[in-house]
């Protein structure tokens, strides 16, 4: 935590700011977890001065007397309800934005923060955000866009965050493993459905599977998941339709994101009895890519390089891409990965124009997934394969050591 | 849908605005789901002119061509990444804020929003949308909160919000028949503790059956859950340790707040074994108190006259209650209820100084949730009743009917 302290303090002097200020509607904010730990407080504001002392290096504000335990366990310097004057300002006016006004402008106070130029982060009620910063903007104090900064800062996991992120995979992994029994079990009939336990296999017999393992390893899915066969694969936007019979012979890609405290993320591809050999193919080609962006993905090196090796040996497959054929639908039609934390898409970043926020590092956690599509109807199919990595000190370490087999009777 | 937008053009001539503007991360966004339904879209804007036409009251921006159909299925008027001339402003600058202030003044012009005042609603990242918003005011828009405009028009739920919070009621209530199933099949030991299939009965394990349950009706609890015992549930902020062994005669506060598009909220007191008496004392207390609040609750009526209403039958038993005893952590420590819609917590507001938004209207979904507390180590116990409750055409509603009972078996 002390690191990271320093990593901000390095970065509000980049960007010309006394503190950073990170308005937060709970301890879950990805851009004050960071700095808090696990806490569980509702609305709560952190303030960081750019030069915070080793023994309270920022103040964290809560807003409730019954938080005030929880809000000790952070380690931060505390300002507490009655410090922020709450109940003047909410008998001066019941507008939420002038109880923001009074209460951040009190906060600034208590840390010794000067009028003068605040980084801004956190997340909130737009409207209520704008009016209360145009009210302190009165008293001296200016805003420039803090959230970038918190994201650069967080890009590095500490020990803990890796821990939780390790966690979540190690529960997405078994939602995977239960998927892939149902569907090894599954009987295929003369029409080319897939059937278990006397009934056709839905999209939601295997969602239902999925959203029980999860809870049983205490993860949510607020984001949902993709479990889209065939054509519905076919686009990697489509979640998957419930009533869908799954057939034979289909791509099914299931793609699970859970969040416990941090998130994870990782895909896989099914295909129950013997592939078409355009399935087959594609196949091969995004195992391949897989397997060299594994290789790839070292301290120093852009996300973007990794798109650009992916995406010359999709070329060479014959498979448009982004970067042949920009805004394909057909063959590689998106970026190869994206930080894993707090946020479920974060820094590293893969795209071309991402700058520093592109380039790995140790103690990065991301995502890497090529994938192939042809949403044709009929004969559509969609193939990805994500790993969720960790750029760890000794070397890249996958979250999910899962089987990449199509076929489910070799998990 | 038609009534919605009538509410709001009638909102923002109240505050003198020309449009609305929600700026949202997900179609989830409380601000911007009641004017779209269910679709799923990543980032997006709405756009709403105070005199819409029937035909597109609004205009919906969608960020990636891939959301197109989900967009269309919101029937607003759509605002294509094309017609936003979204690559235009990647190309000029890799900022958040300068990306969403191009897209906004480009959306604005579309729906033909001329430079004036704008009601801003909907959540985000807090330093890019002040900065968004100050490029905005340059080119001659100005904004004022619209986070409570919205608040307001959507606190009458729609026949399909009702719907949606019913649906996560009865995934609630299956979880409570759960709970209360597991308590009944309990031994208690020569010790006081319960037992449970040859284990001492934890926290952990009930919390456990409560996701799978809520996983298998296809819902989420993002915010978590309340289960506690005797003196951690005489706290009402504490959430329950998983590993406390709950004991016969002991309270245990069960509050569940699930979400599916909309959520629910509900809870029960259980006591295995025979309740001590000043257990069954409040127990009796709180039913009264909750039966007075239901024969209560009727249009017109404010939330805080029931508050007070609770408030002198407590007064009546003997209780500090936070009228009689202000700050007090024993007794009646907190509001009678809270409505229940896109938010956990929104309008009707149950408190003194909510004015309009704390009048009870028909098409209200609120809470009734009378309690009593003694945090005291060893003898502490909390008991709270908490029913999700519908003002409906015909009247009040339960949308929990569930029994009242401090004993399992009597489930």
């Amino acid at each position: 935590m002390a690191d990271r302290f320093a990593d901000l303090s390095a970065g509000l002097a980049e960007v010309g700011c006394e503190a950073l200020l990170v308005l937060a509607r709970s301890s879950q904010d990805p851009d004050l977890a960071p700095f808090v730990g696990a806490v569980h407080l509702g609305d709560c504001y952190l303030v960081a001065p750019r030069t915070g002392a080793a023994a309270a290096p920022a103040y964290l504000a809560y807003l409730t007397p019954m938080e005030r335990d929880e809000a000790a366990a952070s380690g931060l310097g505390l300002l507490s309800p009655e410090a922020l004057d709450l109940i003047r300002w909410v008998s001066e006016s019941p507008d939420a934005a002038d109880f923001m006004a009074g209460a951040v402008g009190k906060a600034f106070e208590l840390a010794g923060i000067a009028p003068g130029r605040i980084a801004l982060a956190g997340h909130g009620q737009a409207g209520v955000i704008v009016e209360a910063c145009s009210q302190l903007m009165e008293k001296g104090w200016s805003f420039v866009p803090g959230n970038g900064l918190i994201l650069a800062v967080r890009k590095r996991k500490t020990a803990a965050e890796i821990a939780a992120i390790r966690t979540a995979a190690e529960g997405t992994c078994a939602a995977f493993r239960a998927v892939a029994g149902l569907l090894a079990a599954c009987v295929q009939r003369d029409d080319g459905s897939l059937w278990l336990e006397s009934e056709p296999l839905r999209v939601a017999r295997l969602r239902d599977e999925v959203a029980r393992v999860i809870a049983d390893h205490g993860l949510e899915q607020p984001k949902g998941n993709i479990i889209a066969p065939g054509e519905e694969g076919g686009v990697p936007h489509s979640t998957g339709t419930p009533d869908r019979v799954l057939r034979a012979g289909e791509s099914l890609i299931v793609d699970l994101y859970p969040r416990g405290t941090l998130w994870a993320d990782c895909t896989r591809t099914f295909c129950v009895g013997t592939p078409p050999e355009p399935l087959a193919r594609a196949y091969a080609a995004v195992r391949d890519a897989l397997e060299t962006a594994h290789l790839r993905s070292a301290p120093g090196v852009c996300g973007w390089d990794l798109q650009e090796a992916v995406c010359t040996l999709f070329d060479r497959g014959g498979y448009p891409t982004q970067i042949s054929s920009p805004g394909t639908t057909v063959g590689y039609v998106h970026n190869l990965g994206h930080g894993v934390g707090y946020d479920l898409h974060e820094q590293p970043i893969f795209k071309k124009v991402a700058g520093a926020k592109g380039i790995l590092r140790e103690g990065d956690v991301f995502t890497l997934e090529p994938g192939l599509y042809d949403p044709t109807p009929g004969t559509g199919y969609g193939v990805r394969l994500e790993d969720l990595v960790w750029l760890g000190p000794d070397g890249l370490e996958s979250l999910t050591p899962l089987p990449y087999e199509l076929d489910p009777r070799a998990w």
